[in-house]
């Protein structure tokens, strides 16, 4: 292994060790010596690569992001309309906060009040959650009468309600919660030509 | 005014300048002096009342619990079955949050992970909408093909939810986010002899 790649693969276990410890504890409640005895390295191994504990916080928030980003953005194979897209996303998402540490403790660490860090992914998911329904209504699998903006609303509250009843308690990280809202809520939702062709459990499982 | 009402006013404005302060800053930011400094007392009137920060953070939470608890708790009058109870109670919780600095601020913090408390509320809150549904299956308000399980993880993801949103943006406690998900969701859940009486919108307002 050159010199290179054992910096690389230092960072990496920096990087890991941080985030098991931001999850567990807090980031006001961890500190840089934590994070070097979990990965078994000197505090200027540590130095070499973050200035400060912000800095690898930083560093998880923006790899969660752009996880996350990837996942709410990209385009999925229509199966049924972007009412159907919105609901594989949401499905998505859930699997990558149960499955994605970096991701769980990005999460996490954008809603800790103590980093002062804001919670830009949340505003960017409630931006995509609008998009599709926009669509969903022009595609016709969104019901003529029903009102996005509320729709809207609802999805964002459930699914905001998912990441932090997530946060302690994984089960509820399982899929089941997601499918069961779609299953109380599509039929309200559902436009004539779609309601057979839509499915709550989604694509992702 | 006695040395003893004294006492119990000083105490008083130090629990709500240390709620101001938790709920903006977070428990591990927050510090006894900037309390002190709030209220324009000594340290030593401080810990005349309470031992540390801790102390200070059990007392709101309590207080917080006490008011939830009775909330969530308390019989309404059934206008229209056990489910209608089920919405005005969401109604009177999301108005609470809203207008009650000590509600708020207890909530923020068994949030918070640097606090190590638990989300004790959460699950008595869970527990009572569990109760609820299996009332309104009794007395006909929720229609028999529904699973009170789904129905109750649903709601829950719902108001969880807008008590994460409401803590960064108070505009999710309006009201009529909650309106929109009891509209959302009614019609799947309606008994047939109640769908025309249950009202979305609560008796709360």
């Amino acid at each position: 292994m050159t010199r290179q790649e054992r910096a690389a693969r230092t960072r990496c276990e920096l990087v890991h060790a941080a985030a098991v410890l931001f999850e567990q504890q807090g980031f006001a409640q961890t500190t840089l010596n934590g994070i070097c005895r979990e990965v078994g390295v000197s505090s200027g191994a540590l130095h070499f690569h973050f200035e400060n504990k912000a800095a690898i916080a930083n560093a998880i928030e923006e790899k969660a992001s752009s996880t996350l980003r990837h996942t709410v953005s990209r385009q999925r194979p229509r199966r049924a309309g972007a009412l159907q897209e919105l609901i594989d996303t949401s499905h998505v998402l859930v699997a990558q906060l149960r499955d994605d540490l970096i991701v769980r403790s990005g999460v996490r660490l954008s809603h800790d009040i103590a980093r002062q860090g804001g919670p830009a992914f949340r505003q960017e998911w409630q931006a995509r959650v609008r998009a599709l329904l926009e669509e969903a209504k022009e595609d016709g699998s969104l019901a003529p009468g029903v009102s996005v903006a509320e729709v809207a609303a609802t999805v964002t509250l459930a699914t905001v309600g998912l990441m932090a009843l997530g946060r302690s308690d994984t089960e509820w990280l399982s899929g089941s919660s997601v499918t069961g809202f779609w299953r109380l809520v599509l039929p309200q939702l559902a436009g004539a030509d779609f309601a057979d062709r839509l499915d709550p459990c989604g694509a992702a499982a």
